[in-house]
Order: C-alpha cells, then structure tokens, then sequence
C-alpha cells in the first residue's frame, strides 16, 4: 500500500516563546509547545495528530524557526495549518509557514544543520522589558576576547566538555560551523550553526565564552577545557533566556525555508 | 526653612514590560509600577516613599525610559537606588539609573517632551515571541501613505479627535514635533515626540495610520478629521501592546539622560 495515497505529510516553521512552556518535548503535565500544537493539529485534522520537531528545545528557550511535521489524512488547505491552527494555540506559539512535503522528509533526520543565536545584554542593570528574551551579564565584557575563544572553538571536535550529562546524542563529536561574536551598545548576539548541537551544548559555549570575556579563562585554558573532554571542568551553563532556535538547514529539494523572518523577532534597530 | 536640609530629591530612570502591570498609577489592588516602586524605595529609605513620573502610562503600555522622582530623608549611595532597589522590585520592571537633583525638579512639571515608539509588526501570522512586545497588522501597509499621513500631523493641533473620553489634561492642544514611520522587512516603528500627548494619543495616532496605510483613510479625511475635533469619527484606538515611552526632555540644567539606551530595548537587529 502506499501510504501516500492515504495521507499528506505537511512541514511546519514554528516560532515560539520559552517562558510559557516547560520545553518542546511532550510531558504528562502537557504544558510543553509539542502538546500545544498536537492538540491545535487534531481539532483542525479532526483525528489525533502528532508532531516531530527538529530540536527539542529546553524549557525557557525560544524558537523563531523550529521546524516540525506531522502525517494526517485530513486533507485541508494550507492556510488552515497556518491560520486555522493558530486560531487554537495558546498567544506565544505561532505556526509561521506549512508546506506540504514528501514521506521521505522528516523535521529531524532530514536536517544537516542547526542555528541558535544568544542575545546577552552586557549591562549593570539587569534586563526588564526583555527579562527572559535576553541573558545578562552585569560587569564589562571583552568581546574580542570572546571572539577569539569562539574561533578556536570552531571546527569539528569532541564536545564533551560541553554537554550535559542526560545528553542522548550518539556521538559527542560535533562540527560547529560558525561561532559569531557581535557586540553593540552592550547588547552581545551569539551566532552558532553546527551539524547538531548537545544537550545544553550552546548554553555551556556561551557559559565559557563569557568566563573568557572577563578574564578567568584563557585561551590556553580553553584549549586545554576541550581536550579534557569532561563536564566537571568547565565554566556553568549559562541562563536559557536568551537562546533562540533560528534556523534548521535542509536539502533545497524540500524546498523549505532556511531561516526565521528577521522582522517575527527584532524590535529596536 | 530649606528642605534641601533635611532631605533629597532622587530622580529615576525607569524600565517596565508593561504586561505585568494594570499601568503606572498606584491603585487599591497595588499591581502597578507605581505601587511596586513605592514598595521598593520605601524598604531601601526605611520610610514611606511616594515616587511621581513624567507620565501614566496605560495598562499594556511599556517604559524603556519612564523618569520619576521622590523625596526621602534617607541619605545613601545613588547604588543603593538602583541595584538595592532593583533587588526589591519585581522582575519586569528595573531602575536603570539614579540621579540627585534640586527640589526645583518634578518628573511631570519640569519635562518639556515625552517620547514615544510603537512596533508593529505587519505579518499574515500573529507575533507569538514578540506577542505583548509589538503590535500586529495582518494585511500589508503602505509605509509611503503612513509616512504622508504622519508629516501631515506634524506641528501644533487640537488633538481632541485623538483624545480619549476620560483624558484629564487642560487643554487638547499638543505639539507634535516629530511623527517618522520606519519600515523594515515587516516590521514598522513609528517615533513620535511632543510636549506632552493626551490620553490615548499615541495608540489613536497609530491608529489612524493603520487606516491610511489600509487605503480606508485619505490625506483629505484625515484632515477633516483632525479639522472635526471630535473622537467619535476617528479610527478606534490601536492595541497598547507595541508602545514604549522611549524618552523625556528636560531643560539641560538637571543633568539627566534623555532617552533609553538602545541595548535595553534591542533584540535582533
């Protein structure tokens, strides 16, 4: 039988906001943005959907470009997975985009990359009108400093240093492709994109890239923190609030989009 | 007697997210910005504190620079007043900094300009990261008939056609010195700065816009409209979800910041 006669697979660009849900991932309690949308899907499909996302973010971390998708005999116009299923979402989860796609796509074993940026305000004050929308740093960061650390750690490299122990990836050794440091008026913005990231992968990295902005760890020490390959030495994972899932890289025959509309997530400029 | 004797005068820079609170001013149930930095200055004086500001912001309403000020016999370091303070007040809403200024200043009476920005995101889908943040147009605007519109407004008018019902000040006649309308990939601010601004003004100005950006408002009705000084024909009053009281002037003599530091506001850019 050919299951595509009976069904569609549609993909998903999902944008949300981390503080209201305890992570991606489905949970008893069902307050996560996976029960959100699966339960927003099966009133639109009328039977029961279920979503796959490509990364399950954290509790506290914001998505402006997750990717999911689901399978459904119900066969509805595009528009009613976008419009009709944010019409039954809670107002800080969003379906940004649906495209229909082949059985052979799959949110997470079909993408090649990962994009997360960090928004760190580098600032006395802690943040307010962005308390959870950017981390914080009180006291002078040295952002070449940052950006040399985050050089070196580009590459393709065993990553335990930086991953948590419930960490469930195969293989700790992971290919960060870019490592950007940018530095305006005290607002730090991270840029990473790997092949796939570890459990807490990019708030360990920023953790340690904010340990080398002021001061306490070197370059030498940094190289020396990798070789180790163990959790234990490494500067604290840093705060959730200001890491955003931004992009997921796919092969261009899927025909998807790469990467968030810069507007859904800017505000002063 | 001299007043300045026994005590001092403490101005305030101020930053909220305006969602957690039911506006600036202080009311019975006290979940305002005004109660809750009351609350928090009088802990830190070790007496009853009462704060004023340049202006009561609605509730949804956000400061990225809200000025206030208060009198207190308490003498302690300007960094009690922000850090010990901000260690008192809840997490949306921060001092940003403190300042000693004469009793010749009030926050409301010695401000010649208040100014203001609005984002709106103009996006087929609802904001769900920026939802509260930003306001929300879903069909296209054209940023050229807004901007015609917004320079029409400029200079000194009866503003009563944009004027709420329950506006207290004296006299409907405001001077609006700079409208500018920025577009950018979807997402459009609007800047505005006057003397002062009658209750609503902003959101009904914004309003208006969105009407002419929409072709539902020509040049020539809005200047009958402005003409008709009367709210009753005006477009209805925009959501408060996108505005920011961004700045307040002050004759150079005080020494004060006039407007936010743009790291506090910014997130992608």
């Amino acid at each position: 039988m050919d299951d595509r006669k009976v069904g569609v697979r549609i993909a998903l660009g999902v944008e949300y906001d981390g503080r209201a849900f305890s992570g991606w991932q489905s949970q008893p309690d069902g307050n996560t943005v996976q029960d959100a949308l699966n339960r927003a899907l099966s009133v639109i499909a009328h039977e029961p959907v279920v979503c796959a996302a490509a990364g399950r973010t954290d509790a506290g971390v914001h998505a402006a470009m997750q990717v999911a998708h689901f399978d459904t005999t119900a066969r509805r116009p595009l528009s009613a997975w976008v419009r009709g299923v944010n019409a039954h979402l809670p107002p800080e989860v969003a379906v940004v985009w649906a495209r229909e796609v082949g059985d052979d796509f799959h949110a997470r074993f079909s993408a090649f990359s990962r994009s997360y940026s960090y928004f760190l305000l580098n600032h006395p004050v802690r943040p307010s009108l962005l308390a959870g929308k950017v981390g914080w740093y009180h006291a002078p960061l040295d952002a070449g400093a940052m950006r040399e650390a985050a050089a070196f750690l580009l590459g393709r490299h065993d990553f335990s240093s930086f991953r948590a122990a419930e960490c469930q990836a195969k293989s700790p050794e992971k290919h960060l492709q870019r490592f950007d440091v940018d530095e305006q008026d005290g607002l730090i913005r991270f840029d990473l994109t790997a092949d796939a990231f570890l459990h807490h992968m990019v708030r360990n990295l920023v953790g340690a890239l904010v340990y080398a902005g002021s001061g306490r760890l070197s370059l030498d020490g940094l190289a020396e923190l990798l070789a180790r390959r163990e959790r234990r030495y490494a500067p604290p994972t840093f705060m959730p609030d200001g890491l955003y899932l931004t992009g997921v890289g796919y092969p261009e025959t899927f025909g998807l989009p790469s990467c968030a509309q810069p507007a859904r997530l800017a505000l002063w400029r």
